[in-house]
């Protein structure tokens, strides 16, 4: 990957590859990094397939993106005052946060990532800044003529980039902490009664402590976003010149591309230009490499195991190494082990360590019995693609709560990373293994997912070429957008009700005893006069 | 149409036309009545062309359903203490109760029509009780062991047939009184604050007295749902032999299939087992008769405008009809007028009377330009598929509010059918005919209703196809259907809160006066002395 230094202030990369845009559209796609930007690539692949010009607009800061490769589609690269490491360290300071032994508290935790997100937004606010600051940039943005603005949220600003532009755009979003964008931003109904707040790793079927705690927490990161996204809106306000905040502009999205379905979700209230479109990304497997095919087959009646914990997490410490593979030596399976640290010293013959494993390719394979998996929705959705059940050892954001989803549909069983032993990790596969049920479960996710009036990643293309079509797809989006959060809670009207209520009830309660009153003046001199003669 | 009489217990007509059932799977089919039959009619004819296999279960006093005649699909008729005339006569009191001149009002229109209800409700205990009692009938319907179980709740026991057989079921909805089913029954949220509750006649923006309005009726329909929905309950728990409601056994619906879409329907909530399918009857234009076809031709650029107030609605008074032909004779076009009353002697040489018209082929024809309607959801569809912008003479029910969302979308110019004169008329005629503005919009709406990812046909059958193969849609249905209302509302959990901040504050409090006595104790002996000493 390439680092652009500071002091060039634009540079245009233009890999044309010859493909002649003269059919379809014209789409400016905004990535996310890491996974975001794996599973976002199939419907940038898919939009070429389909005619449409891609441009990719990139920060030269991107740790994932290799805007230096020949593509199908063009990069437009922009240069910001940070380095690719730099903006992978912040990853990594995230991943530290959650991988703290011992485990701190939630509120500690909670705080740690408060304190990051503020310095992430920091560093989003400089990108963004200089992106939108920059006019050459901004004038061969402009040039381009594009029909459509596709993004992930992960990079802030695209939807002010849209709006500045003039341009209807398109959210990727797989989910944000608390439902805090979908909700306030979207205007997503989440009632907190059987909607557990993402990720507290609770199911649809809470206890009545387990709807107070939800409940707690959605106030809680309801309060936490807006602390958060508070420096965002000065920012959105200032770049638009009037009044403006983060979740007003992204409210103005035409569709939001929510990269889960109802195989994995737990059924809950949607808006019409909310598309679920989870698993896009999977394909039908191809063909693995000799050698691995050959360790695969090796396996016979007893088939394998795929292990991989996910492209950003790398080290493991020895002791957590040797209990893994210790574990993995007492099956009879054969296990593919995705692992690029040490190799440990009780690794068993049966287990060979990859640096990289063709994941897709493997799951796919009709030799492969069992999944074990840190959770990351891209995984987890090539496992129910392919019905493959898991042993979940999630690590941190959504993975917990993501493991949570597998296990309550009965398809995973799920083991703390840090605190298992050996025997636990081999209880859980052999449960995963040797229990039918498991592999029922995950067949009937599977039988969901193929099962759909269209497969995900054709939705996907089809909303953003609606939106081309289209100009927009305001049709789908709510007027609740334009209401304050009172307004939208009735707070106003049933002050207003309450109010008329009790003025009635003073009116009637003046009237009756300014009658009775009066009927009491009336009988009361005989009353009184005998009341005082008793005196 | 043939009335079976008390007397045969039970009819049981096989109409088999020939056709094998060896492929697809077994459909029983609860029509509604009148546009709810011809709108499911469609869907009945889709499941027979893909090899499914169909039963009609149908009341002998259907006022609609023609179970004599030669059909693909299979009757199974069972008899009932009413005749279809009695039935009819009940939709007519219905209609009556809307009609009424002088317009009573809306307190006294909800009165009667809550009457009216509770008599109609009372026949559908009747005519459910019949036929769940009907032991022949319910052990042939075991026997023909259905897939699924497809149902319009104008029918209102569909549901709970399916529950007694075991059948997982599919329902099909237009609209209820104030969204009361699909809120209560089927856990929809709708907002009050921006989901303008029908048929109130406003749209999703709102005023703040609107809003109040809104709210107001939400809480009115909800009660009066409860009030009239209660002696069913009754009647559902005594069925089943164990406490239930009408609302919890259609809460247990695979899935709601609505005949609307976001062409027509303000944006707002849904759930992942609501499916809006509006639209699924309409279908490219066949070819005119010859005599229409040359009326039509007739009228040269000009083009023409098709009339129909619907198949309930049979006559006008003389006055009306006379106002609305003289409108009709003020413009250039040729109008076809569907009227079977006797015929104005204000008609113009270019109206034609007719008993029926084929209104789909005539909406879909080049030369037609305007579309007079009474609104309901049928013609409305037909209009939007073919692009064609009207003007509205709602009459009851829906109607009002269906024209209200066309009016808001810009395709129609609605009018009082009641107090409107003939310049009205003809100035909306005008209005719609030469404003541009009416076609591009409904335009835009008939290019919305046609770029869906999937036709609304072929989604309602591949949704009955989906409970068939699953045997359920259950992973679609909320969990809210298994909270309380003051549960789902998360009332106990406030509650539960306030009193524990209650609890805190007054411990607070407590602690705090009785350290502060004990301070004041300890400092008071002095202070005492010395005030003592002053007095």
């Amino acid at each position: 990957m390439q680092f652009l230094g500071k002091s060039c202030t634009l540079l245009v990369i233009f890999l044309l590859t010859g493909t002649s845009f003269t059919h379809g559209g014209n789409v400016l796609v905004l990535p996310g990094e890491y996974s975001h930007w794996l599973n976002m690539r199939n419907i940038v692949e898919e939009l070429l397939n389909r005619n449409h010009s891609v441009t990719l607009l990139v920060s030269s800061a991107s740790p994932t993106v290799n805007f230096t490769a020949q593509e199908r589609f063009e990069f437009l690269v922009f240069d910001v005052p940070l380095k690719a490491h730099e903006a992978h360290s912040l990853s990594e300071q995230m991943l530290n946060i959650w991988m703290q032994q011992p485990t701190p508290s939630r509120v500690t935790i909670g705080l740690q990532m408060m304190e990051l997100t503020g310095i992430i937004n920091e560093i989003h606010r400089t990108v963004c800044g200089t992106m939108l600051r920059n006019d050459a940039l901004m004038a061969r943005l402009r040039d381009l003529k594009f029909d459509v603005l596709l993004y992930d949220p992960m990079m802030v600003c695209g939807d002010l980039l849209a709006e500045i532009l003039e341009l209807p755009f398109v959210l990727s979003l797989r989910i944000s902490l608390g439902f805090s964008m979908e909700r306030m931003c979207g205007q997503m109904p989440t009632p907190p009664s059987y909607v557990p707040v993402p990720p507290t790793v609770m199911t649809d079927h809470m206890s009545f402590m387990e709807r107070v705690k939800n409940m707690i927490m959605h106030v809680v990161y309801s309060f936490a976003f807006r602390m958060v996204s508070k420096n965002l809106d000065n920012f959105y306000s200032e770049v638009l010149g009037k009044p403006s905040s983060m979740c007003e502009t992204m409210g103005k999205a035409d569709i939001w591309l929510i990269r889960t379905y109802w195989d994995f979700e737990y059924p809950r209230p949607l808006l019409p230009n909310f598309k679920f479109v989870g698993g896009l990304h999977c394909k039908p497997a191809k063909p693995l490499s000799k050698e691995l095919e050959k360790f695969v087959q090796s396996s016979g009646d007893h088939g394998i195991v795929v292990f991989s914990l996910g492209s950003i997490f790398k080290n493991l410490t020895m002791e957590r190494a040797n209990t893994i593979a210790s574990a993995l030596g007492q099956i009879p399976q054969k296990v593919v082990w995705r692992y690029s640290g040490k190799t440990p010293e009780t690794l068993a013959p049966n287990t060979k360590l990859y640096d990289w494993i063709p994941q897709n390719d493997l799951l796919g394979h009709p030799k492969t019995k069992a999944f074990i998996t840190h959770g990351g929705t891209n995984g987890l959705y090539e496992a129910i693609y392919h019905g493959v059940p898991m042993v979940g050892l999630p690590l941190f954001a959504d993975q917990p709560d993501n493991m949570m989803h597998m296990k309550t549909k009965g398809t995973a069983v799920v083991l703390d990373i840090n605190t298992m032993e050996s025997k636990d990790l081999a209880d859980a596969l052999k449960t995963v293994l040797n229990n039918p049920s498991y592999k029922e479960s995950i067949m009937r996710l599977s039988r969901i997912h193929h099962d759909q009036p269209m497969k995900p990643l054709d939705q996907a293309v089809f909303w953003i070429e609606f939106v081309m079509r289209n100009k927009g797809a305001k049709h789908l989006r709510v007027q609740a957008h334009d209401l304050s959060w009172y307004q939208y809670h009735c707070l106003d009207v049933v002050a207003f009700l309450l109010s008329v209520v009790a003025l009635i009830t003073f009116l009637f309660i003046k009237t009756c005893s300014f009658f009775f009153r009066k009927c009491l003046r009336k009988t009361r001199p005989d009353g009184k006069a005998q009341k005082n003669k008793k005196e």
